[in-house]
């Protein structure tokens, strides 16, 4: 995998990479708010995103993301330090499914997501 | 609402809105990429997100998104041009539910999305 | 495929099935209802189930289902006559995606789910 | 709350219920299967949601399902056992998100969902 250019434009950092599993963080920023002048549904999701692409691809096998469900829990400002992190759920030889908890600099969740990957045999 | 800052950072433009619809495009630049080197899952959201928020506070009651499920179908790259719309599934005093379908230039499906709103009354 | 023990059990009727598209009907009974007395969750999930197992191995390859997801919109109770439909938002390959629509015997929307198959090459 | 009858026409038993959480389990019989010959995804699904609406009752004010995306994992067929058990990821006064996981008679994961309630003040 080369670099990941959203994340680098949005300024998500990817703290931690093993087996099943990825950590990263992001601080909102004025550039990633919606207009009701809170963190974008977007930011959010991209951030998940980031770890879920990881962690998924932590393996060995490229993985293709198929779908993603994210639930929403809290709003955030500018200002805040958001982190996200993967854990695998379920692996199979052709699947691997992950969620992703993100949290606030207070450690209270943000949002929840579930994503599925398909693994294909190079 | 205010301007939506992600959306002009991602240089996603609002086309139309009007009640229970929106329509949105963006143009793929090497920003908007995963590491993989296509367009990023965070992307095509993001996008999905614009038409999502602005089809639902069409109404005037303040929307705020609780969760949305995202499926891929196609992958892109830079260069593609990508339009997603937002039409509304169901609305009652309380929720409402939305369908994104974000197609690529050549009219073929990228992603499909469904998100719900609970609405706010003022 | 062979019979369908659920639907039977369940009293799931399948009416019409074509290539992408399956048709069933239920007549909601005392069996059926939750503990608040209206038409349980599974019911619904149950019917949309259905038609989207006739609707994606109406192509031949054995397809398994990966994911579904299900929004509630309206309840209903004893003596309602449901229907739903299965249709094919994408196809390819190795995967297929449905939309399931429930409606009640007045046509309103009482649900709307989304699934995803995974399709095995025999 | 008053029985519910979907669950007994199954053989859905709730084992525990707590604040937040429950447990139920069902033992896979002929009507329980599809047409393939495996459990029935509206199986699994009435399971979880079994425990779900237990989980999501349990705080005092009426939850009413707004949405539940389920994943599965491995099938099982007549004879196997399974397990349901919801545990409450977030609560606010309006919204309640639960985690359902359905494994075997070995512990093994068959499916995983997720499920947001709202809830009404009485």
């Amino acid at each position: 995998m080369g670099k990941d250019a959203l994340a680098e434009h949005l300024g998500v950092k990817l703290l931690e990479v093993k087996p099943g599993y990825a950590k990263a963080t992001i601080n909102i920023t004025k550039e990633l708010l919606n207009g009701a002048g809170v963190t974008h549904g977007g930011t959010i999701f991209s951030l998940a995103d980031v770890v879920f692409a990881a962690a998924s691809n932590s393996h060995g096998p490229l993985a293709l993301a198929l779908d993603v469900s994210i639930h929403y829990l809290k709003t955030t400002r500018e200002g805040a330090t958001l982190t996200a992190t993967a854990t695998e759920d379920n692996l199979t030889r052709k699947t691997g499914l992950y969620r992703m908890e993100i949290k606030d600099e207070n450690d209270k969740l943000i949002a929840i997501a579930e994503g599925l990957v398909y693994r294909i045999d190079k």
